[in-house]
């Protein structure tokens, strides 16, 4: 008998569920190749994201502060956000570079995507890499942001993942991408 | 002026929103202490998972393939799963690991936790490494699951990450913190 691979699972019927602001629910039933089964499953219809490691001439890392509304708790991470209409990820990238901490770059380099979570995310977080970053503009936050930027040698930033305030699954794929086992 | 550092956001209300089966959706009104803005945040409240990086006496590390609703795609990952009320998170740990693979271990070390995405979600998933693990029991999955495992060195586990076929986030952090820069 050859052997099983995992085949796709067929979609039987789709319905579209509430609108979460920064997802649209959906419910798909899909039927199971092993054993016909049907499952109903969530699937969260998301933008595609960003994260940005930003590097200054001195090395240091750009790092942020602020209070996150799933943990309830003020967290270090690295510049990120949402990949907009008809930008590239890239474009997205320098925009919230830019608009979080007022740093510019002109040498970025592509570190490859995540995805977020495939069991019920439909996208991906692309990773950049911004050389050489300079403050060249005053922080411009949404009215719906307060965050806080810090400059962080190696060493701080292993303190900052040690000691258990930088804690992001999506900054952590992106930081270990540069400098490898930061723990 | 003392410097500003990130500060709680008041809660002004909060309203328990659908029910999406992996998550209980929240929205919470609350209040930047910024500026006063009052933000709707969208809150996923879900149980705390596990994600496990298991290796056989040989170095051998277990991946486990599956057909993901989210990206609607086939993937590659490590064992994984939900903590269950009352379960320790080593518990959960042991447990997938069994019923996805049939593997035990007697050789296990906690990596520590990630926030999938302090952002929305308000959970942990928690990453474990099983040394010297064994095949001794059948896989057991559930009816709405098809799972695949195989066996990789860390050349072929390399090679699924350059490929593009491993991608999950909580994968690779967990990953990571075993083998370092691994893409």
């Amino acid at each position: 008998m050859a052997k099983r691979h995992p085949q796709p699972w067929q979609r039987i019927r789709t319905e579209a569920g509430s609108d979460l602001k920064i997802f649209q629910v959906r419910f798909n039933w899909l039927q199971n190749p092993r054993n016909s089964t049907l499952v109903k499953a969530t699937q969260l219809e998301a933008p595609d994201w960003v994260n940005v490691v930003a590097l200054t001439p001195e090395k240091k890392v750009i790092i942020v502060r602020q209070y996150r509304f799933g943990t309830e708790s003020v967290t270090a991470e690295i510049p990120a956000g949402t990949v907009e209409k008809g930008e590239s990820s890239q474009t997205t990238a320098a925009r919230e570079l830019k608009e979080e901490t007022g740093y510019t770059s002109s040498n970025w380099e592509y570190l490859g995507y995540t995805e977020p979570n495939p069991a019920f995310l439909n996208n991906k977080c692309h990773l950049w890499l911004a050389k050489d970053v300079k403050k060249t503009h005053p922080v411009e936050l949404d009215a719906g942001e307060d965050v806080f930027m810090e400059l962080m040698t190696l060493e701080e930033l292993r303190q900052e993942i040690d000691e258990g305030r930088l804690r992001h699954s999506l900054a952590l794929v992106a930081l270990s991408r540069v400098f490898g086992k930061i723990w």
